[in-house]
């Protein structure tokens, strides 16, 4: 019988997060957070294959974000103005209230090579997703990848600059700002 | 006592490649790459830290191509001028006598998970490095960062096309359109 937990999901993640920070990610047993929040291993592996897609689940909606960003471009919108309109779309699932989680998740993915290699991956999955949305508009190759490279990387870094210390501003104005920056790399 | 064994690094890489695209990389080991021309594991060891440096080796002349390029590219040039430079000098690294070999290696890594992992991380580093070749320019970041990493983009999407069959253009010449499609991003 499944004894339903409210807010497991959520109760594991957080703890999984804080022990991951205190004592190292390769440290920590799927054991070691569910006992810290009153549940059983069982009962974590119900919420998540792993201990690591306690950091990197919900990569799907993450990377649909762009990619329905991309489809709702104006059509007569450049390569590059797609892109952007699709980062922008895409800092909803980065709310202001998100940076101290955000924070600690990057402490982590910091702190293990590993971490950092799936890290990457994911990225360059999501470069992947938005230039397959963007061949779908008509944007040929090798335009529609470079683009999405280039959004990917003009994203990375308006994320790091997010989540660093003492910056208050929405990860969108930051977009903003890089994107300006990629434009007049020419100059 | 150490034997001398002439050609012995080069008789293992190849040796090396061509087990991993015939087996597989997970079901090869140092003691059959060894064997296979042979010598003794201790051998393989000797060249070798482990079966991903055949792979990997190198990085650092690979990174110091690029960089150097940067040093080497003219006072007045753009931050992407600059990177283009780079990309020029560094394609002699990438004969076309090379083309085959490059080929076979590719097609190691696309068959394995945790090789394309890491060929992604050798990216981000050299990324990185050319970054920092651009601010010792006096190019400041987040600029720097978006060239640096508008080039690795360039250099990844030209060196695919590079081991593309039926393709004959040198590196070079590829990587010379990529960079003008980069450039035309935005219309």
């Amino acid at each position: 019988m499944v004894r339903w937990e409210p807010g497991a999901r959520a109760r594991l993640q957080q703890a999984a997060l804080d022990l991951y920070a205190e004592r190292g990610f390769e440290q920590t047993t799927a054991a070691d957070i569910a006992e810290s929040v009153g549940l059983t291993e069982r009962t974590f592996f119900r919420y998540f294959t792993d201990k690591r897609e306690v950091i990197f689940g919900g990569q799907d909606l993450f990377q649909q974000a762009f990619v329905d960003g991309v489809a709702a471009a104006p059509a007569d919108a450049s390569a590059l103005e797609t892109v952007a309109f699709a980062l922008d779309a895409a800092s909803s699932f980065f709310p202001d209230e998100r940076r101290p989680y955000s924070r600690l998740r990057q402490s982590i993915i910091a702190a293990n090579a590993s971490l950092q290699e799936r890290e990457l991956l994911k990225m360059a999955w999501l470069s992947e997703g938005i230039a397959a949305a963007l061949r779908e508009r008509g944007i040929p190759e090798p335009r529609a990848t470079l683009a999405a490279e280039s959004g990917v990387t003009v994203f990375g870094i308006a994320f790091r600059q997010w989540l660093s210390e003492d910056e208050t501003r929405a990860l969108a104005a930051i977009e903003v700002e890089i994107m300006k920056d990629l434009r007049e790399l020419r100059r």
